[in-house]
């Protein structure tokens, strides 16, 4: 089947994305299998996301691995642009993130890019992005990271320290490569041509502020992977480490198709959800279900296009066993839409009771993972 | 007499600048007998630099006398791009600016580029740049700005005050203003690409930061004026008063013709420089003298091309009686170059011994005048 032409950048995201196109397209590795089984060796077990290469590509976490494996510790870095309220979308790096926290025992920074979203978004105003950069870091410390090995920061807030840094990396970067890289043109302001700096700092911050020898590994959407490519060109040139990155998918929004987008919130579960209306979510979402019940009992249902099956399989069915039977009984028409419906409405319920109770908790942990200058 | 091109940009000033076409080329007003009069209220006394039209153009200086006049202060706002030391053409806007501060007992906001210098200069390091902002601040110092009415500060240490600022501006910057206004092209790295925001930031300071209405005036040399012109335009977009300006020529070097540019460090004097250096290169100076002494009596001197009259007439001979007595003699015969170069080595050699004794000083002054976050 002919797949839709399909967008990726750090801006957009659209059409019916082909990652093994995009891997050839951003230049980057997939995960192998001999990659995966080197990872559990220091896992144990291999997290859901690895298993189900919903973590399909990297660039240079051999290298990392092979840092580890002398003894050399390795540092983390992921962010968000806190625009509006996080969904499920967002957390999917920081599950991952937390995930290699604990394992590698490696520190973390989390970005905040309240400064991009202030400059790319023309309705929002300053004080209502830094509000986010509050409310999203809620969602952050949730998750459960280390306090004591994670820092938090607004990049407006932080920017005393990371100006200092970007200036050495934009020193490196002219306007061409940041041009052909984030496709900038002469409507562009000013702000966002400089952003790449500010992007890239954290990757260098355990070397070039901490004075410390760490390599950086970073685990993200694919599409930022244009802002390390930048970092990357940049790292020989002030004698660093280039940074690597493990890179996912998008999960796919409760519509039909597409990368789970806030533009359309019907099809995105976010944090800040009641119950009731996230469930009201699942209830109405697009599934690969038949006309009628009949006929979804003799033709069987379609996983492979159902949204419902698609959340189950990429965040919370864990159990490999039940997710086969799920999808076993879903082509045999053994299972019906709303009994699919069922299972994921309980796994959100339990997830989003569970995150909302330690969110409420992480009002009172904020200043201890917060850093500003 | 057709006078050579000349180029007057932020980034390069050379050839015989003819500051008439230049008023017409950056649109700005010519300080005319009028307002000259006006200032004269408010200073009693002209200062020499108006007098003299060394100060030769503004913008909008009348719109800040008109809310004087109705009891609204002003604020001022000058800088430095610390690459190096400070030569006397750098002091010639901060000795205007401090005379302003007391006739008009305003506010001075100084901000040292230090992020420019060292996005533009490829062999300077981040260390080196802001060393030179702490030794330049001395020479602003030493001559005397009131520290309870004076913030100095490195745009580097001063990053999250002013960065959240240059954020709100740079919004408002497109690269194609920034490109046409400063000549950025595909070399340009986006450090400096995003610097006309940062320069902007201090023009606004009062309104948006301390939350007053005042307006301000920025005394410099013209070729800073481009800066302006941008945050101008941002001005309304922000809701904020329009930066006025007041701008002067340049100080021509001891050689033959053009701005003095530590490029050519025999003909600038330094503020470091030791009494008997600069005597040396006073008396070393390009004068409008003729080829033998006999001729010189019989011809008289040229004191238009004379480097030597210019530093008399500029800076160091406030007596206009005295300046005109040294021209009508110079131009009759009557005075030899070696007799003017006495005049004004004995100025410079007072200028410099008073100026370091302050400059000495200045260092227990510092952490008075220095803001950091």
């Amino acid at each position: 089947m002919q797949k839709k032409k399909f967008v990726v950048t750090p801006w957009e995201v659209s059409g019916e994305i082909d990652y093994e196109k995009l891997i050839e397209e951003f230049g980057v590795e997939p995960i192998t299998d001999k990659l995966l089984k080197r990872i559990k060796k220091h896992t144990k077990e291999l997290h859901m996301f690895l298993r189900r290469k919903f973590f399909f590509s990297h660039r240079d976490f051999n290298h990392v691995l092979d840092s580890y494996e002398r003894g050399q510790k390795f540092v983390l870095y992921t962010g968000r642009g806190p625009s509006g309220h996080t969904h499920l979308g967002h957390i999917i790096p920081w599950i991952f993130t937390k995930h290699l926290q604990d394992v590698f025992d490696a520190k973390l920074y989390f970005q905040m890019t309240d400064d991009e979203k202030f400059l790319i978004k023309p309705e929002l105003t300053l004080e209502q992005t830094i509000g986010f950069t509050y409310d999203n870091a809620l969602d952050v410390i949730a998750l459960g990271f280390d306090p004591k090995k994670t820092k938090i920061f607004s990049n407006i807030e932080y920017a005393k320290t990371q100006y200092k840094m970007a200036l050495q990396i934009a020193k490196h970067i002219p306007f061409s490569t940041a041009k052909a890289v984030f496709g900038f043109n002469s409507t562009s302001n000013i702000g966002i041509i400089f952003f790449p700096a500010m992007q890239a700092v954290p990757a260098f911050m355990a070397q070039l502020f901490e004075g410390q020898n760490e390599r950086c590994l970073i685990p993200c959407a694919v599409d930022q992977e244009p802002y390390w490519r930048v970092a990357r060109d940049v790292a020989p040139k002030l004698g660093l480490h280039k940074p690597a990155g493990i890179y996912c998918k998008f999960l796919p929004g409760l519509g039909q198709g597409g990368k789970m987008s806030a533009s359309l919130p019907e099809t995105c579960v976010y944090t800040t959800d009641s119950l009731e209306y996230a469930k009201k979510k699942v209830w109405n979402a697009f599934t690969g279900g038949r006309a009628t019940v009949k006929e979804q009992r003799e033709k069987g249902g379609i996983p492979e296009i159902c949204s419902v099956y698609h959340w189950l399989y990429i965040l919370f069915e864990k159990d490999d066993g039940k997710i086969k039977e799920i999808y076993r009984k879903c082509k045999n028409g053994e299972i019906l839409c709303g009994e699919d419906k069922e299972i994921l409405a309980n796994y959100v319920n339990k997830f989003l009771s569970e995150h909302q109770r330690k969110r409420e908790k992480a009002k009172d942990l904020l200043e201890k993972f917060m850093v500003r200058d």
